[in-house]
């Protein structure tokens, strides 16, 4: 059952002040353009104006040089969305996990579990292993042997974590990741005049600091011969690849589909868009912004945003663009040196008109 | 055992109509290059009419205006990939798992289950679960609590349903497909000068219509306060990522690898290629194709094709490309600037030339 | 416990020649930038001579015509990094899973499975499934009826394998990956004017050869009629998407993220960058490399580096670069309409003159 909870009480724990009724009951959060009676929304952006006009909300979330612009009851803060996600949060309490050991899990003499843990059906614990308070592991996980988990962190249901693996306090490992896995790391041999790859063992593992989000199915390669590192307060998307010996810096966010390569760093409260692909072996700054779907092959040594896209046409329009792109160079070069012998006649017309 | 029918009993079920001998023994399904006596192929495009005087196919499925290209006997028909495919349907029906609920299986007891679903070895299903008829949940698949699962649907090995997901019938969801996993919502708050997310709890659910496949390693995100929605007859193939609060519409088909960001609402009957990237909060109209590898960065009105993609060049020409394209804005305003002057200077020219 | 040996053992080994004491103890392998004392690492590239130069390890492996740039102790051969993977398997052995069958495991009676295997917990092996020898399953994975996998292959943990999957010897497969799932393969038909998608039955298998590694969460679908076939040697990263009816040649390396359409034919030895994308039904030559990031629309004949990237830019930058690619056909029209009236006027002028 969600509690309810009146702005009043609402304010005496999040801060901001209260215009409107005090008591006015909010049950839970909302949308602008969905929310109905006993919801709360939040209005961060004038482009939303309509909605805001039109919610059916008790109550909205706004800044002060906002709040002229509704008469619905309100909580005025300098961070509507930020205070929305504290409210939400209350008003969402997450799901306590029993804090049991189910009898089907297979969990190995030599591992630490403190009583309070929760161990879902069918998780494989296997030795050494070291889990903190509170921790959670859901259904399905593997957690190899040496590995440790700290206090409060969560994993969802199938998670891998592979073996000699740290991770750290109150992080939140989504269904399907796989952390540790081996670097993809091969020498090129060559054996009678055929190429093979020779395998180049992964020793180094996959360091994880606090608060750090991983979603469903991201893989995490531990290092070949160094850790992967990824920093306090991390939040990283589904379906992300991140190669051996990369340094995630702290706070940066990473949307879905992106992939990282071998030993990149990337700095601390950077945001990369989804499905954008960095290169290895480069660094990129702090405080980056990577556009979605941008390649980058470069270090990027300076915050701000970069980006590398192909803009979409109707397909007829880009078939047009795209020849104009594979001729790109003798097309330039054609038209600077037609205008080239056209400046050299004209002159010579100039300087025969003057004599 | 795979079942034998003779053309004869082919049109009977499916209809079309049959050129050739009736009784002709049909086996197995085949392609034009590679079918062997006893296997039917189809021919639906006369770039492959090569393959199709070659054919060792017993007999061919074919369209009435390209029947006279072969000898072989066969069924005519105005869409022979259909109907092929609906003939290898009949060949190769599908595997029936046993109706039985593995004995390793971990069902709570206030779960639905009923009489006659296949429930394999070491699933797990959570508290309040309802199952519908005829359902099959492969071997370590876990569905959470609240979620329920309509008749005739199919969840293949590994597949985890999170909390309240609700799938529809005849579904079909593919091995370490995650769905129902937190969306990703972060809001950014000032901490002492230094930035920190702090989660949005992602309330709302997903919502899987009937006839909907989902590939491999798929993923798709609960809503973060409203519920994303896949409609009815929707195709997903593997290793997509489709974020909170999105629509999809009914009967749109998503190839490999693509991503689709948050709130994105796709039209119905849409085809979307393989790789491409569409960007979050905004709206795709019914019946457009996206061609593969293309980055959609606003919204699209109009049925159609779009595109938006680099054509690829030996690596020595893109070099030069690569620069050129990133000097493009100076190396047009220079050329336009000298052609404005060289017109200037043709036109005093001119001008001196009729005084 | 890592076992230690000197250079002198190293070389009786592996080969190469010593230069310094043969009795230098090595206990493990390092980077010249962060190994210390009792680590081996190797130098390849004269772009690394100042880490050589400060490097802290105890020795190192080189080439001949390197051999002069350091004082340390050292290993000489003609292959460093080849040679530094083999060193570093001498000295990290494989971890060997005990030869067990877990008690918790679910093995179909008519399973073949040889003493000596080692089993995971809540493993999953179905009717008619053959392994050989000392082959390793890991904790939770599930192999599907009429599969077979051959002498020393390993699955780690959570892999799933479909039915009649194929996997040769010596395979290393990740956890996550799922193989054999089906492919996406769907004829479109009208259905009282609106179309439907009638599912093609996937019926063929995958077919892997020996010394195959298939990375974590990748995906590889079994074929429509015939098999997709991966061949001997190929090393496969995460997140990678191989469709159905795919053939990719012997030794070919292909990087995260990479997706490959269906019935791609990729050549032996070839080299594919992180996240690109190869369309369906073309075919890739030997020996072919494919930059990061590139989607490959056409067939490529003939060995060689091939890109299609766009350049990064800073975002202000790239906002005028995409609006001029937009209007690069009428742009370019323009100018050389312009050019074409000059060089008219001009010539006019010109005979003018000469009049």
């Amino acid at each position: 059952m969600q509690p309810n909870l009146s702005l009043q009480q609402i304010v005496q724990q999040l801060g901001g002040s209260i215009s409107g009724s005090p008591d006015t009951q909010i049950f839970r959060v909302g949308s602008l353009a969905l929310a109905q009676v006993g919801a709360i929304a939040f209005f961060n952006d004038t482009k939303y104006k309509i909605q805001l006009s039109n919610s059916a909300a008790s109550a909205v979330i706004i800044r002060p040089e906002h709040a002229d612009l509704t008469d619905l009851p309100k909580i005025i803060t300098d961070n509507p969305y930020a205070y929305f996600a504290k409210l939400s949060q209350l008003l969402n309490p997450a799901f306590a996990a029993a804090r049991v050991v189910h009898t089907s899990a297979v969990i190995d003499a030599t591992a630490e579990v403190p009583k309070g843990c929760s161990i879902g059906a069918n998780v494989v614990i296997e030795t050494n292993v070291r889990l903190g308070n509170n921790v959670t592991i859901g259904a399905g996980c593997v957690i190899e042997r040496n590995s440790s988990i700290a206090d409060n962190t969560i994993l969802e249901a199938n998670v891998t974590i592979k073996h000699g693996t740290q991770v750290g306090k109150n992080c939140h490992l989504f269904s399907g990741c796989v952390i540790g896995n081996d670097g993809f790391g091969y020498a090129e041999e060559a054996n009678n005049g055929k190429n093979r790859w020779v395998k180049i063992p992964q020793v180094g593992h996959v360091v994880i600091h606090d608060f750090v989000d991983i979603g469903a199915n991201t893989t995490i390669d531990r290092g070949a011969i160094d850790d992967t590192v990824i920093e306090e307060g991390v939040k990283l998307d589904n379906l992300i690849q991140i190669a051996h010996n990369c340094r995630i810096g702290a706070h940066t966010v990473i949307a879905g589909c992106v992939g990282i390569a071998g030993s990149a760093v990337i700095g601390k409260h950077c945001k990369i868009g989804g499905a954008a692909m960095i290169l290895g072996h480069l660094t990129i700054a702090d405080d980056v912004t990577i556009s979605p779907g941008s390649m980058i092959m470069r270090s990027i040594h300076k915050a701000g945003t970069y980006t590398a896209l192909m803009p979409s046409q109707a397909h007829e329009d880009w078939l047009k663009t795209a020849a104009n792109i594979r001729h790109l160079s003798p097309q330039l070069s054609q038209l600077t040196d037609k205008i080239k012998a056209l400046e050299q006649m004209v002159a010579i017309l100039t300087a025969d008109k003057k004599t």
